[in-house]
Parts: structure tokens; sequence; C-alpha cells
């Protein structure tokens, strides 16, 4: 291992909760922004990307509870080879002072905070989108950056569509930049367009051009469309780019930005070759990558790399028998390098709680693992899933835990949020989610009308409900027609999915529900771009894991109506023309 | 668009199924096989490498069905800038003189063959796997590609591990294999280790200093393990090569190998920065996208570039905005040259076969659009699926279809294929699947030991068999439990997967099963790399899609059931000494 000490340090700026919140049909509520905020602070990235304020108040409040709550923390950080200072904190603003203020006011309160600043720079943005002019555009930048650095020392500027900017204009932008006080140039490749060679060749020409270069950070942002944005950004970096735009999985508008867990893999892979150095701890990538795609709903294929279910395997005889003989032959990177452990039966029905805790720590949890109550709830969980489970409790079935007791402790109702239109109760408990499943008949089958009968304990009202419906389209519908009954709400469902969580005769269901209120347009295709397909309505995902499918459907409804419902007041979506950006 | 007339040919070899078809958990019959290398004639590749017959029986038969029955077909190939030949079928074969004449017998019917041989040169795999010298090892290239120069014109040798091997001596080892008879050099990074430049210049210099260089074709050959794939493909391709060894969906061991539609829309979108042209109908990927991961129960995140479910969704309001304005704002690639299409509503109750037939060409599923049996199934099943959704028929519901059409019509049993310890009945229509499910009826719930009654109609004995089944571990169990029963077989569920075909409340459930005789190790988590997880035992695949889940999840059952009993005869898997390598 070459000795990286006295190579640059490169910073890690993880957009995930901005640019891969803007992925198609994902969208996170307020409680799992500050919870994937926490993860990555662990993880040991260097700017976090909170978020839009000016977006909507839900975005706002969003970013400014990260900041507070987040903006701080060092747990996990520190030790060798790491990070001596908390995580910085940055919102994104347009060129527009209300934009700049809102987005100050939302990180204001962490020890280290940034404003990201953007305006588009190609002429076919300046023409199409913003009709104004070249001069226009750098008026604009000086007096905003400037309004911005009055606020706050750190400023980044991001010239959006830089990747077809001319390169000139770009410059004298860059400039003009500088001049006011930006202290990061993110060079943004907003439509995937560019090769490494030209996004490399750009990056390189901008530093050697723009007056005042060597004084601030340049950053790349790439995004995946023609499948190079990890290597754009590690061209990037060649050419003497500090800082890089990532987010976890790569998620976000499109076919996604650059996986975080790429760029970091390949400096960690490759020292010598980009001579830059990082403090994400590699161990929780895995964990991680799987905090994230539960929460967001978008999926990680099998053969990602870093973090894709294979990513590890090797099926054919050949190589097992070459991983066999010699490690090396095969592997380039060590599974337990990313937090993928192959110790796959170290729990069964004897383990107690400390060994519960050490193995949730092996798998990236942190320190301490989870909260209080939600690592109660989840050794409960595990000790019956133990007492079920014949063939032993795996890694898999622990990641699917964590995420379910994450999802019923996010969708416990504060009570000062109960939403207007349902009856509140001053003795219910503020930290219980409002509807469990007590009760539950399914009756189904091939020329039988599936019928479900659900009884529900309202925590609010402190009363049972039962209700019965039927439906056209299999049992499930029955289940949640029957929940939308005993609740009162007009519920639409967005999206349904399940996957095991491993392999065998007792495989674990996890289910993944999204809702939303009121009806939708029922017509959209998601493998087809229909742009009305993302109206303003606020959506909620749900996860439940078990072995009845049937059951894990019931409580993944159940937890994303409790979300619904307790999110009443908080308005996570403004109008389209103020909706978040991709840069 | 640039004049790309006087470019030179880029050879897209598609290799899917063998090296992709060697992905963790993945198993295709030969019918499968069969059928998606059809599809890839008409997409327009110019090699298709069927697989490795000496594995076993199993992989020879599907290698030499390929040769016979894809080998000769022009079906959609032609037509301006496209093929005026057939597609070449390779075979890949060890540098052993029995692997060579075996994969000569499974492609020689072809008009057109290749056969593949490999050896290791890196000194790692040469001391730890091969334990052979250097001198010895160039020995046995001599040998044997000379060897498979005296059956066939066309041979492919690749070097093993090639981007870890020793540069001087790889020289030597080419050359030898050019003498020999070689006309193809692929150069793997098996283990995908290597950065762009490096690989690049690695192209580079073994153009420059291998002798014969320029009376052969170089190729590239990349693994995707640091998300590099794609970005040191172009890099090869940039310094020279002219052949690309790729795969659907980018399909492979571990995380996968470089994707075909990548490569494809690189080009197509920066034909003046690699200066080659190719051959594929680029409005076929994402049906050929959809066939290939419906067939081998592999995802695609929907973040993947080119044929991901968001790869051409906009999410955020300025980039609505900005499409709405002025589609090249945000779009390098028009949706629909990739067979994405935005008519979502073009069919409802009232359309006719005819427009049915335009649609499904529309989607990709080419001229033929599907063999008139699927076709006339395919039509029933969505007149009757346009009666009972409200919302209209989308894209996504008809790509669901099909895959459905097509699972069940592989699933028919041939007569002469019955195993031996099922009765067999002369009289059975030897085209129709063994069983079908003629009733079901299901109770379940919370708090209730969930039980199935099933009634199978047995085409093969003519008899209506009934019997029931209680289950621990929910509903879908408790069916499978009384299928079961009724087949008199023990069946070992290896994956269970459903996914949603469209957005809204009368979503279709599209369920996955993988399932294998005799009882598995149900240990193994899927998230984990445990070497022992994959098996010899054969597995089988079944899709089926339904509104209602339990019905989808006993007809995808039955689908995969229908395929292993008429499997029996054929040997799939040989043990693991001989079993695939990924080059």
């Amino acid at each position: 291992m070459a000795d990286t000490s006295n190579y640059d340090k490169l910073i890690i700026f993880d957009t995930t909760l901005r640019d891969g919140e803007q992925s198609p049909g994902v969208t996170l509520n307020a409680d799992e922004k500050v919870e994937i905020a926490r993860q990555l602070t662990r993880l040991g990235v260097n700017v976090i990307e909170a978020g839009f304020p000016v977006a909507s108040p839900g975005d706002f409040n969003a970013v400014q509870r990260i900041a507070r709550e987040v903006g701080s923390l060092m747990e996990g950080r520190t030790g060798k080879g790491r990070i001596n200072e908390p995580v910085t904190i940055c919102g994104l603003a347009r060129c527009v002072e209300n934009d700049i203020q809102t987005a100050y006011e939302a990180i204001r309160e962490a020890p280290r905070h940034r404003i990201h600043v953007f305006l588009a720079t190609s002429d076919i943005h300046l023409e199409f989108k913003l009709k104004i002019t070249r001069s226009e555009c750098k008026q604009r930048i000086r007096e905003m950056v400037g309004f911005a650095k009055s606020l706050c020392e750190d400023i980044e500027f991001s010239p959006e569509d830089g990747g077809r900017s001319d390169r000139e204009f770009l410059v004298e932008a860059l400039t003009v930049a500088i001049e006011a006080g930006a202290t990061t140039l993110n060079i943004p490749d907003t439509v995937g367009y560019n090769t490494p060679q030209q996004y490399g060749d750009l990056i390189s020409y901008l530093r050697e051009h723009t007056k005042g270069s060597e004084n601030v950070v340049w950053s790349t942002h790439c995004h995946d469309d023609l499948g190079l944005a990890t290597a754009n950004t590690l061209s990037g970096v060649s050419n003497g780019a500090r800082q890089v735009e990532v987010a976890i999985n790569g998620i976000g508008e499109r076919a996604g930005n650059t996986a975080l867990e790429e760029i970091v893999m390949n400096v960690h892979t490759h020292p010598s070759a980009y001579k830059v150095q990082h403090t994400v701890d590699t161990k929780l990538l895995f964990a991680t990558s799987r905090m994230v795609a539960d929460l967001s709903g978008m999926s990680v294929q099998p053969n990602k790399a870093i973090v894709g279910r294979n990513a590890f395997l090797h099926e054919s005889g050949i190589h097992q028998d070459g991983v066999l003989k010699h490690k090396s032959t095969y592997e380039i990177i060590r599974p337990e390098d990313v937090g993928v452990t192959s110790d796959n039966l170290a729990l069964g029905k004897h383990s107690g709680r400390h060994a519960f805790k050490a193995k949730l720590d092996a798998l990236g949890y942190g320190t301490p693992a989870l909260p209080d109550a939600q690592f109660q709830s989840a050794f409960v969980k595990f000790k019956r899933l133990a007492d079920s489970k014949k063939s032993g409790v795996t890694d898999g079935d622990l990641h699917a835990l964590v995420a379910d007791v994450r999802s019923a402790s996010l969708a416990a109702v504060p009570s000062t949020e109960l939403p207007a239109d349902l009856p509140a109760d001053a003795t219910a408990d503020p930290a219980a989610p409002r509807f469990t499943l007590l009760n539950m008949q399914v009756f189904t089958g091939v020329g039988i009308t599936p019928t479900a009968t659900v009884t529900l304990h309202d925590a609010h009202t402190g009363s049972d409900l039962t209700d019965v419906a039927l439906a056209q389209n299999g049992p499930i519908e029955a289940v949640y027609s029957a929940i939308q009954r005993i609740s009162g709400l007009d519920i639409s469902l967005l999206n349904f999915s399940v996957s095991a969580t491993s392999e065998g005769q007792d495989t674990l269901g996890k289910v993944a529900v999204r809702i939303a209120r009121g009806t939708t347009d029922s017509a959209t295709d998601p493998a087809t771009p229909t742009l009305a397909a993302y109206g303003a309505e606020p959506k909620f995902t749900g996860l439940s894991t078990n072995v009845d499918i049937i059951t894990a459907s019931a409580n993944a409804y159940l937890a994303a109506l409790n979300r619904l419902v307790s999110h009443h007041s908080e308005d996570t979506r403004a109008s389209h023309d103020v909706r978040n950006v991709n840069i």
C-alpha cells in the first residue's frame, strides 16, 4: 500500500439528499433525511448538500434540522487517518437573492456551512431557459455570489451545463465568481454528455486560464447518462479537481450521479494513480448503500460495482478454484473492506444483546448502532425471528430487520403534527405510530372474490376499529381497502414492491410501498418518460419484512399511512417552477 | 450528424449468453438462450458467444441449437447502414484439445463460426492456478491455437488476466498466437482492475509491439468491478481496438461486463470522438434489455444508463421546464432512439389485432413480433387485460405481457423429454405445459395458520388433482406446498421476487421465482460472498403477471415447475472443475 499521507485531500461532497433525492419517484421526508445525514457523517464525507431550501418549507425544514442535529456530530469521524472537524452542511440556491438568503437561514446553525450558488452558462440554456445575454449572466454572478459572500465565508459556484458551455465565456464567468468571493468552483456535466477526455481537458483548461484559479478548490459533478460518470469524475481528479460531487448508489436525475462508493474505492485501489487521500470509512459503504436503497426505494442492481449483491460473488468453477487457491487471483477488493461480511451464521436464537449489538456494528450500523428505542425494538424482533427461522439469521435478514425498525420508528407521530381532519386525543402517546395491526383474516383464490377483515388499534383514540373490504385485484388490494376504510382517508397506492432478503425456503419478504393522498392518474408507465407523472402530492414510503407477504404488505402500508398522517402539516413539495434543479 | 461511412467497423461481440450467463444465480435453459440469440441477431450484433460447450452436455446442446437455428437468420439485419451477413456464432474453449474439438462440433453448423481459445498469462495465474512456466504457457498456445486453426478459419485468442500480465511476456504470447493462426486477439481485464489510461496504454503497447499485429483484430473485454468497464472499453477503442466484448445490461461475473447498450450509445452520441461505426439497431435496445432482465432474473436498477426505468425521466421542475422549452436543453439521446416510447395510451379495449401487432413492433419485439402461437396468446391476454384495467394498457404492461407469454411458452413440455419419474401419457399434447392451475382457495391472516387448496390439471395424465397444505410462513408457501404435493417432487424455492409493471391502483404484479429440485442449504445470504451458494443443481425460472399477487405467484411457480419437469433429461451443469470461466 502506497504512503498516501502526503497526497492532497480529496473533498467528498455528498449530494444524495439534494441531487439524489431528485430521482424520479423518490421523496424522502425530514426524518429520513436526518437519518441519512447521520450515516453520511459516520461514513466520513466532508460536505453534505442537504437540500434546496427555497424549494419548499419542507425542504427548508429538512436542511435546517440537518444543520442543527447533524452539523456538530463527531461520532465515528475521528481516528487514524480520519477527520478532525465536523461535516460542512451545504444548501443550494439559484442566483437569486431570496434563494441565497433562504439557504443561509437553513444552514447557518451548522458550525461549518456553505452556500452553493448556480447559474447556467451554456448558450442553449441562456437562450432557451434563462433568456438572458452573456453579459447579464456575468453581472448576475457578480452580484449574487457577492451577496452570498456577505452572509457566509464558504461559497461554491456552479456554472450549470458547464460541459457544453463556450470555454472562453466559462473562464470569464468563473473569474467573476472568484472575484466575487467563491471558494469552490464546481463544473457540472449536467446532461452526462462529456467523454472522460473532454471532461478532464475542460477542468485542466479552466484551471489554467481562470484568474485566481490557484486559490479555489475545483470540483467535479458528473452524470451517468452514457455510463461514464465515474470515469469522468476520475478524469477531473487527474486534472486537478480536489472535490467530487457524488451520491450513494449513484442515485439522481435520469441515470443518476457519480456513485460515491465507486470513486472512493477507485482512489483506495489505485492510490498512486490519483495521488489523493480521502477520509471515508470504507467499511460503512455497504450498510450506507442499503440504508439509502431502503429509504429511497431506488433498488441497486445485483451487478452494481462495489455494493451490488453479486459484486463479490464468483459463479464459475474456475474462478472459485482460483479464489480458493489464492485470494488475489480474482479479488482486487476485499469484501470486508466495504462492509460485506461472510460471517452469515454468527447469530442464532441463543445470541444475546451484546452479540447482537456487536454484529450490527460489524454490519456498519455505527456506534451507537441505533438509538436506544430502535435497538430495543430490533433486538425483540431478532429474538422472534431467530425462534421462527430454522436456518439461522443471516446478514441479509439483519439488514432488512434494521430497515424495518427504522421504517416503523420514522412513522411515529409527534402529537403536535396531527392532521386537522383526523381526531386527536390528548392522552395519546406522542411517540407511538397512529395505527397498529391487531387482527387480519384474508380469503382469496381463483374464482373467489378476495376479502379482508382487518382490525387496527388507533393510538390516538385508544379504540380498536374493524372493517371488511373486497377487491377485484387480489387480497392485498382487499387488505388495503379495509385499512383505508378504517382510516377514513382517500389514499393512492403509487408503488408496491417485494424482495427476498435471503435465499432458501424461509426467505423473508421485504415489502416497500409508496402512497399519496387522493386519487392519482394511474395510467403512468414507469418505463417511459412522462413529464406529468410526478405531481405535487407528497409521497410516503413504508417498509416491512415478514415471512408472510400479506402480513408484510399490511404492515408496510400501515407504516406509510402512519407517516402520511404525521406528515400532514409539513409541505415538502412546492409548485414545479421552483422545484429542485440538477446541476 | 457526422458522416460515419468511412469509419472503421466496430465488431460488437455479445457475451450475454456466456459471460453474462455466469452471473451468480442466473441459469438460462437452451430455449431461453435460443430466444435471446434470435433477439441479438435482430439487434444487429456481429458475434454471439453462445456458451462454453465443454462445460456440460446442456451447454453443448444450447450452443449447437443456436448455431443451427440462429446462425443463418438474416431477419431484421439488413437495410440502410446495416449488415449483409449472418451473425458469427462463437464457442469458448480452454487451451485443451478436447475443449476445442467440442467447441467446434457445437458451432460448425453456423455459416459463420469462431472458436475462442483462452489461457492465463499473468504470473499470479500461471503460478497459483495453472502451475506452469511461461515457456510452457507459450508452447500450449502454439499447439492449441494451431489445432483450433486446423478446424476453423476464424480463431480468437484471449490471454486471461491480460490486464495484470507482464507486458513483454504478453507480447511474446500474443506473437505466438498470431503465428499459430489467431485472427482476433482479445485483452481481458479479468478482475476489473485497470484504469482507462492503463487499459488504453496496454492496447496501444500491444498493437505496437506484437509481430503481425496489423493483420489481426484487437478486442476489449472489461469488467465493471470499479465502475469503469465502459470507460475502459472506449479507451481500448480509442487506442485501436476494433472489437468490443459486451453483454446486455452489463451482466456477468461479480459486477459484470461492459454493457452493450452503453458502448453503442457512446459511439452513436460521439461518432467523431471514436471514429468507428456499428450495425446495431438502437431502437431494439430497450426491448432487448427487458428480455434479458426477465429471462435472467437480473434486475436493472432505475438509474442504469440507457435502459434504466428513470434514464429518460426528468423530475425537477426546472429540468421539465427546460425540456418543454427546448428538448436538447437536457436530452442528449432521444428516448425513441433506444426504443423507449412515450405513447403510453395507444391501446385500449377497442384496439384490434393489427394495432396490437404494430405496437409490439414499435416496442422492439421485431417482425414477426412473436411466433404465431405466442402472438395469439399475447393478443388474448391483452384483450382480457384491456377489459379489466380501467386505466388503459401501458407500455410497461405490454412488456410484462410479452415476458409472461414467453415464459409460459418456454415451459411447454416436448413429450420426448418427459422425466422418467413422472407418468407419461401417449395421448398428451406435446406442446402443452404439464400442469395448469384450475382452482385455488387460500385462507390466511394474522393469528391464522395459512392454508391453500389447489387443483391442477395434468396434461399428461389428463386428470385433475387436488391437494391442500398449510404453512408456517404465509399463504404463498401454503400454495407452493400444495403444488409440490400434487407434483410429487421435492422442490426448493431459491428466489422469489415481485415487481410492479406500472404505477397506480391497478398495478400488475410481476412475480419471478427460481426453483431447483431437492433441498438446498437455506442459510445463504445473497448479500454476502459464499462460494458454496451456487451448486450444481439446475435452476428454473418462472414468470407470471397478474393483478393478484397470489395468483401470479402460483402461476410463476407452475411455469418454473413445468420447465423443471421438461428439462429433466437435459444436464446443464457439469461439476465445478469444468464449469464456465470468466475472462
